[in-house]
């Protein structure tokens, strides 16, 4: 899928980009957009503002006539060489500058960066697009959590982002393997993570040719896939226990039924979706008792890369797939210079690295060698899974 | 100070007590009032609605025309007879309803309230008016909180309430002890805990004839108050060292000045006001720096009921005044049948007495034996002291 | 009861009382009184250089030949006047000194403190004495504790302290109330808390004339006492439910029949004899549900300074008696000078007063005006209950 | 290093491998053994008592007369497969079974164990031997964090292990990469995390011919390395403030130097000793400062397997080296069936490989494909680091 901009027009691109942020937080008042639901997530009117910080921070620079300074504490993430900034578990707590005040500064930046633009292309300008399409999706997996929570489980929006049904049962696609090259080389735009692009090593396998399926995952519960340790990596039956775990996150039984919260509100399971908001530990897990695996991240990027856009596969659009293997630097790997080189780099520990893209994800945002990770905990992105085995 | 209405104009007290929560809620945006700062303070939004439960369930029995079914959850504080509710420490996930919702609740039950009222008094009219206006006292401590963990400090409003700065040097009020009544006769309102009257023997002492001063307790502080472990009691020397205390809540030097956020604002400390939020823990340490102590609640009562509407002794009306009194039931209290009878029995263990009242608290609202009563650690109320000294 | 030593034999009272605490460690081997089975427990271990030292700083002063100079900062318990020391909950990482070198420090400061007496009385001798017996009876309660949390509830020895079961069935004590003097006076030994003496007005009332058993408590068990919250205060129901209490601490149940782990091991609940290891909470949840409430101390004491010797009353000599009184200062209460003034006054808040005396106090330790005091969810002490009414 | 005994003498294998532990406990009193100084650790009574347990479970199956039946549910580690278990952090809680209870039940298993063996091999003895030297490891670490963490910092033998100093200064050795295979083959023992072997790519890259010295480390210091946020990772730098690290663990200044607790006791930091009890976040950034990189475990075992036995060179002997890698499974890795396949298995997440060995390893247990594993946040390990960079 192509994304509806380029940025060979610049002024277009950022204008598209920038409206679609506004597109998604249309269905959600100001008392929506201030909460924060839990320590990882953020509120609405935060990601808008913090986007817009980043246009100002690294395109503009600081001080664009008509913000105001504190914004740059206020809606700096994480970045320690711009300076101080507000505890991420603490976004919560700012109810001002209010929603429309958040408006008036995209609106304000959104007028210089265009001004600027309009001067010639930005360096930063790329980075700056995707960034805001990250967010868009963090945007809607922090609603999703936010609304989980809810005792009343309100909906976001009836037609809201949701996986596709699978269009079939699942078969192995059938991979040999060998000297492998991965990781993103050529003009277009990828993360610095991405790369460099270098050779690996596989032995031959396969890989499912879609998604775990809801239906699947249900038979993992009723066989006691929550309740048998011999199942789990030994944090993550820790993590059962601790949680009570016994299902995804955002499933509950009501009369019987596995019902889930999405977006569009709580409904009834449905066996075809792909499962979703599963953790790492519960993915592995599933794998195991399936006498399967899940694929190392190569081993994904190297069937997907030429069946990406095979929508029976589901490679992308619908859920991410855990992948075995940890998030790490490849090798060679450098950050940028300058504070823009805190982007990825830092977060290399602790993490997990997940292919394809979602449901959630924007149109053309993802690719390939697109690398995203979590901690092997998460559940509140839209994560699933895909099989592998050895040949 | 009278109340400005009457329960014998039920229609009219009811207007007016609602009213004024409206006015102390019309500064705030739905940002401001949906955010819940700490799992003790509650968000505007649910004040407003969890009074009008109140009338719902007590006065109109739930399931008023027009209302939700879903707040009698939502908003039920603390009656486990009436069911389950939300989980105290979550309140501030609640996104929906809207405050404009909330707004409209009030709205329904307002006037099936006004009905019911038209056609007579309700014996619990009385205790939801005054029910509502300690929460008009609570909206307003939990506004202060929340601004003051804003790194922005907004102001609430530039007239906002704040203590009364003191008009001379205090002096003692010699009082000869004795047996003494104290507690709730007669005929006009008070709530359960403040009764039954009863005689209690007391020893000759003196009371200070105003509250300690912010002046002072900067004395306090160069004198070592914080760092001096001999002045605290064991508990109270604990939290300042985890938590870190040099000085009341919301003070904080600036360029060598200290300066407190208040309701209107962050300035200067100024000497000749009450010091306010301060914990028991430091109102203790302060008067065994100063050579005095607290005074029990019975010694407080004793001679404020004789002086209640001096202004110059700031009895009430600046900030509630920790006495050295634990919060228990007096002999013979019974509190009442049913779900009203939760109101404020089963909170009496772990925490102390503030007698008095404070910039914040309704006018009329407070009376000489009106008891207040907070955890030893908590500063968000309006609270001080007044020292004490045996004969 | 007398207690087996008299401090106008100094000498013979040293030799009794130490020799005492010797005996009640001799069961336990070197592994078991090392170990911190929770942090307001301390190892046996711990109690005997603890006391040890008392006498060293207090009567000797620090730096008796022979001993180590780094038992100063390891033994001090929570004297900030004496200066810096091993922090409470770290106790049990002190496997130095070993047992026999602590069993030697004992013997140095013993013969010192001979030594020291033989040449005449010390004033606080006696309260060095009362004090080692305090930390016979918590070295009693911890090894309880201890051996509670091994999974195969080691015996401390066959005939260790119990509370002796009740001889009849409970009726009441009237008692007029009306002027009552409480509090110590008078030559004997007392700790500072329990005076000054003075009077307090009591309403007539009622006192059971034994303590709550634990048949009773298994009614109370069985009419769903842990599972109502209508008969708990707000923070006793916290407690169970975060905690999962459903019956006193070291009671489960085995085969459809309740267990309780003792000194002596574990066997099943005998129904004649009171029940302990009961928290403030539980005492009061038992009381509301008997229609009943707790005696407030001076209540208790006014009592119980007339019949001390009953011994079908129980006053003392079985278990502790939770009070409704919160643990307070008396009137003019004043701690001593000097760093034994920390010995009680600190302590005075988030606590509620126990009277009487158990199995594990020492004889002739206790009194009728003896005030011990424990934190309301605690469970460790031998803490039982005597139920009162209103007449 | 060859091991000091073989599998082909079983008998006198056991007796070597089973007397060394021994021999390690002999300084330690029975305080010493029974004391839990942190969750992660466990006290030396209970490693004597768990590598006694496995074989009596794996090698003679559970219930050998003499033995105590509830030792199976006492001194079983991790497996699941065997039954419920002490909580791990809880290991501290068992005074009992006391150390002579203990040594008879070694002494007990391994006449049972010996007349097995007497009759001929046991495809389990290796990996019981390997198995109890892997804990002879771990007792000496939680031995020094237990001694550590004493405000007497006591010494556990005056020549307790400690790294050797280095012999010269740091060059590079230089590797080709290229096509490599790692992992165990062959007839010597292993364990299974060490296979399969299998090939992997790898680019041109240099390691450091000795691990970094402590002396490094200071000037690492001495630049502000704990000070300065992008040196780090994210979650590092959290830990780095949030625990206050501003040196390696067991690292404090006295008198203006930097000095280190050590299995002999408190000395000054020796500059050209390794350095030790280094996190991984504190080792990535080392490398980082440094202008260098962590090798990645197959960097790492690449050049050993070549080098192992070369002193200057340090491979192993003296400290384990983080690497980059996580620790993950191989490819075509399984577990063995039964309880003893969750030995490695079941901890391959959250973790990093650390490869070498350290002063604390029993002679001849390593090997060059040997694979140690921590959280990355751990530090009471001998764990140090080896530079490495891209050529």
């Amino acid at each position: 899928m192509q994304p509806p901009w380029s940025v060979t027009e610049p002024v277009q691109a950022y204008r598209t980009v920038r409206e679609r942020t506004e597109q998604l937080a249309a269905p959600l008042g100001p008392e929506d957009q201030v909460v924060q639901s839990m320590p990882d997530a953020s509120p609405t009117k935060w990601h808008r503002a913090h986007t817009t910080w980043f246009f100002e921070e690294f395109l503009l620079g600081a001080g664009v006539a008509g913000t105001d300074p504190s914004y740059r504490f206020l809606f700096n993430s994480y970045y320690e060489a711009v300076g101080p900034r507000q505890a991420r578990a603490d976004r919560g707590l700012l109810t001002r500058p209010t929603v429309a005040e958040v408006a008036a500064y995209r609106t304000c930046v959104d007028e210089a960066v265009t001004a600027l633009l309009e001067g010639g292309p930005h360096p930063l300008l790329e980075l700056g697009l995707h960034h805001e399409e990250q967010h868009q999706e963090l945007l809607l997996m922090d609603v999703a959590h936010l609304f989980s929570v809810h005792p009343l489980r309100p909906a976001y929006a009836a037609d809201g982002p949701h996986p596709t049904a699978s269009t079939g049962s699942a078969g192995w696609i059938d991979a040999d393997g060998g000297t492998v090259e991965v990781g993103h080389a050529g003009s277009g735009f990828a993360f610095d993570n991405e790369g460099p692009r270098h050779e690996v090593l596989l032995r031959p396998y396969r890989l499912a040719d879609r998604p775990v399926t809801c239906g699947e995952w249900c038979e993992f519960v009723d066989d006691g896939g929550y309740v048998r340790p011999e199942l789990w990596l030994s944090d993550g039956w820790g993590e059962v226990r601790t949680r009570g775990w016994e299902a995804p996150a955002y499933w509950r039984r009501l009369d019987g039924d596995w019902h889930v919260t999405t977006l569009g509100g709580e409904r009834r399971v449905v066996g075809d979706e792909p499962v979703v908001h599963v953790s790492y530990y519960e993915a592995d897990a599933f794998a195991r008792w399936r006498g399967a695996r899940l694929p190392t991240e190569f081993e994904w990027e190297a069937v997907a890369a030429a069946r990406w856009d095979d929508p029976r596969e589901q490679w992308h659009g619908s859920v991410w797939q855990w992948t075995a293997s940890a998030y790490l630097p490849y090798p060679g790997f450098r950050p940028a210079a300058g504070a823009v080189g805190e982007y990825n780099g830092k977060f290399m520990v602790n993490q997990h690295v997940l292919r394809g893209g979602c449901c959630a994800t924007p149109p053309g945002h993802s690719r390939p060698t697109y690398r995203n990770f979590f901690h092997p905990e998460a559940r509140w992105a839209f994560s699933g899974l895909r099989l592998a085995t050895d040949r």
